[in-house]
């Protein structure tokens, strides 16, 4: 279905850097393509490096082709190069910015995008405030001709005491309603899905609750290493770049209450309300539930302190302060150099193995819905049903959905989704604050108690599972991971 | 996975008949290939033919030649042929029974099969007390020379009066325990599957009441006509022919509570307990509960009675007095020369669909677990999920898993299952005497009040649904049939 969206000017801070080149190109040239999009759009990137247009053009077209995996027609490229500008600037030169807005009225004038903007910081975070200032000094962020919105990317802050600095000083120049936290992870279609699963569904909801589940597993697991990204990670960690943000949004999603209706502010008042839930243990207790890992060789990356007690692998016992989910972990887990891509949810079903009380089926595998987000999007669940033939014989079976399937591999990616949101104003996708200021405060109890401590830090074999402690983490419960 | 059964001698009444030469050979052949029959096995097929046995041999290849739909290699089939022999006898002839045993005790001898009988009465009802009668006389049934068992094909009885004398002067001399009552719907995989499902999975158990499940229907539909049974049949009907037996058992496998254990007598309790529990209206009501119907062209069918108002088909409405399925409809439906060959549980769940109390997703299709049991065995779910690439859209998906996929086409059919079970003495998949009674006490109701009765026939195309009025039954009350 195809619907129009508003005027707008997007505006890419950091128009060279990865993101823009890499995932930004390519979400804006497939809106474009399938023409959702309003016509009075266009896209200016701003970046420090002195490029010609056609220069940053090219670019962009060789980033859009390897990330489509396709050569894009001339005629589609034609009618989508129209709409790219590239202006060179130095973000801290405040002075330059008044040339830069009167560049931008130009294309407003041409593009006739009624003052809507949409600045998009695809920078390092020390820069967010840098520029935002300076938005400001030039009066480019007046909301009187036209709306003016920011997207922010990820990390917002480094722990609980700097998010909320950077807040305090974005907040006083975007408002709440205009500032847009992204987190990509939640435009991936199948968290989108999420929602419709869990409440349009009447037979997921009585089961949803500590009387039928046994503990949820929450895993976003990586193939890659660092690469490029030694310096941030390396004062980062697995907690603050994984957990702070896509797992915890993945533990909202799954636990949090049904939402009055589909408003924002209704689904993002429930999201809150499970992060605000997490249970916080003493230091002790939580020693024992979490387990950091560092892959073999990590300290030989590019820009990566040779001494570096980093976690790139984090697995977590947690638990929510909340009736419903009495005595449910959660096990989190993520990880650079695992033996494989995958983002998903387990949820694993009560089973009654007792023996003494089940004589009929005592010796099942429990029943298991997976949510797949990664790379493969879709729902599976494990059944157990009659071995064929068989007398007695019960196996486990699989009945599966699979959301890229239905549509061959187009499924429409993350950015696509929250930039259209974005134009269009729509809050649900994106963090609210107070989402993150609680992310922080558990995320800071964690790091404070246990990070960088030699003695906790296992190492791990690039392409493997992670190290022994997070197998031996569910073992102890008498649990597994489903997903290894 | 093999496994050797008891040695037997398995001696079929009827067996030139339609049954024995196409449904029970080939099962027969399919176990022998399979090697679970003992090796001290044979076959006595008994007519009232006189033909040779090599004549009798080829029917029978023939008979499962057309079944398997390919060819007997010959050095199967000669290691197969051995074990058949066939007998001539005119049925109600008690004084030819001497010699029959004669030959029997040969065939033992030469078999070694320890003196343990199945005979097969794969006859017109009308000879089972003959028959089993003659065997008695010439201490035939003795069980201290071996086991004496005895299966028994539908119809028993006609209705409750006739089943209950047929009963008697059976039960006179074979015991409920050696008497194996065959449906062989029972035999099929799903449905001996259903009960795996049901209780071997945490997840179902909790929805299977009242409280989340809207209705339950339960069909089972023909192309077919009535072809060369039509005096049966006539005189029969569709509610005697396929409700009683089928469609109440289906019923009984859907709602029966949790058997203590796996034992035969267990199961079969808990399907008493449901089928004592159909809940019998007042004629009035049971007229707005009923709908019949005939398919055009029926009354000229080879010896139907030109003037007949048997019914062909039947749709009807039936409740529990549960307190589990309190107000839960169950809808019933057989019929031939329907559009499809289709036989499967269907079960609606409730869907909140209250634009008042559920401002979420009020416009979504109910959850639906489709428990296919022919042609195709398998179950799926629809479930709702987000259209991709869409905003709020919702659509139904569906997940599935294919039993019969899972072996190829190579489901093991119903009577080989069910012949190893009585050869084996498990009477888990037959009927036992208080079910045929309770059903047919059950039955009687719905043939008084409504049958032969030319103002409630309703006609209906051949290839059809069946009659409009199934249709309305269901509209009636704002509920429509999933399988059409």
């Amino acid at each position: 279905m195809k619907s129009k969206n508003q005027p707008a000017l997007l505006i890419i801070f950091g128009g060279t850097g990865d993101l823009a080149k890499k995932k930004l190109s390519a979400a804006l040239y497939n809106i474009f393509k399938g023409e959702k999009t309003s016509e009075n759009f266009a896209i200016l990137s701003i970046g420090r490096k002195e490029i010609s247009k056609d220069d940053y053009k090219n670019m962009i077209k060789e980033g859009i082709e390897n990330s489509l995996n396709s050569n894009i027609k001339s005629k589609d490229w034609e009618s989508f190069e129209e709409k790219i500008f590239y202006y060179s600037l130095e973000f801290n030169k405040g002075e330059d910015y008044k040339s830069l807005e009167k560049y931008i009225s130009e294309l407003e004038g041409k593009f006739d995008t009624k003052g809507n903007r949409l600045y998009y910081f695809a920078v390092s975070p020390e820069y967010f405030s840098v520029i935002a200032n300076n938005l400001k000094q030039e009066n480019m962020i007046n909301q009187e001709t036209g709306w003016k919105r920011v997207i922010i990317e990820k990390p917002f802050g480094k722990d609980l005491k700097t998010a909320q600095e950077l807040n305090k000083e974005l907040s006083e120049i975007f408002k709440e309603e205009n500032t847009f936290r992204i987190d990509h992870y939640l435009g991936k279609e199948m968290i989108q899905n999420m929602m419709v699963i869990r409440f349009a569904n009447a037979i997921f909801e009585p089961l949803w609750s500590a009387e039928h589940i046994d503990n949820v597993q929450l895993i976003v697991s990586e193939e890659e290493g660092v690469g490029s990204r030694g310096e941030y990670y390396d004062s980062s960690g697995a907690i603050r770049d994984m957990v702070q943000n896509h797992l915890l949004q993945l533990l909202a999603l799954v636990t949090m209450e049904k939402p009055y209706d589909t408003n924002p502010e209704s689904i993002r008042k429930e999201k809150v309300k499970v992060i605000k839930s997490i249970s916080v243990l003493d230091k002790e207790d939580l020693k024992k539930h979490i387990v950091l890992g560092q892959y073999r060789g990590y300290k030989n990356e590019d820009k990566v302190n040779e001494d570096s007690n980093t976690e790139t692998f984090v697995a977590l016992k947690i638990f929510l302060k909340h009736e419903k989910w009495r005595g449910v972990p959660f096990y989190l887990m993520t990880g650079k150099r695992l033996k494989e891509k995958f983002a998903g949810i387990i949820i694993e079903f009560k089973a009654n193995k007792d023996k003494e009380s089940n004589l009929l089926y005592p010796e099942v595998t429990p029943n298991i819905l997976f949510i797949k987000i990664q790379p493969e999007e879709g729902i599976s669940l494990t059944l157990n049903a009659k071995k064929p033939a068989t007398e007695e014989e019960i196996t486990s079976v699989s009945m599966d959905f699979c959301q890229s399937c239905m549509l061959g591999y187009n499924s429409p990616q993350a950015y696509e989704k929250l930039l259209l949101d974005a134009i269009k104003g729509d809050h649900t996708r994106f963090t609210r604050w107070d989402e993150v200021e609680y992310a922080w405060k558990f995320i800071d109890e964690l790091i404070s108690c246990c990070t960088r401590d030699k003695n906790i830090i296992e190492e791990y074999e690039q392409g493997s599972n992670g190290p022994e402690g997070a197998k031996k983490l569910l073992e102890r419960d008498n649990r597994r991971w489903w997903k290894e």
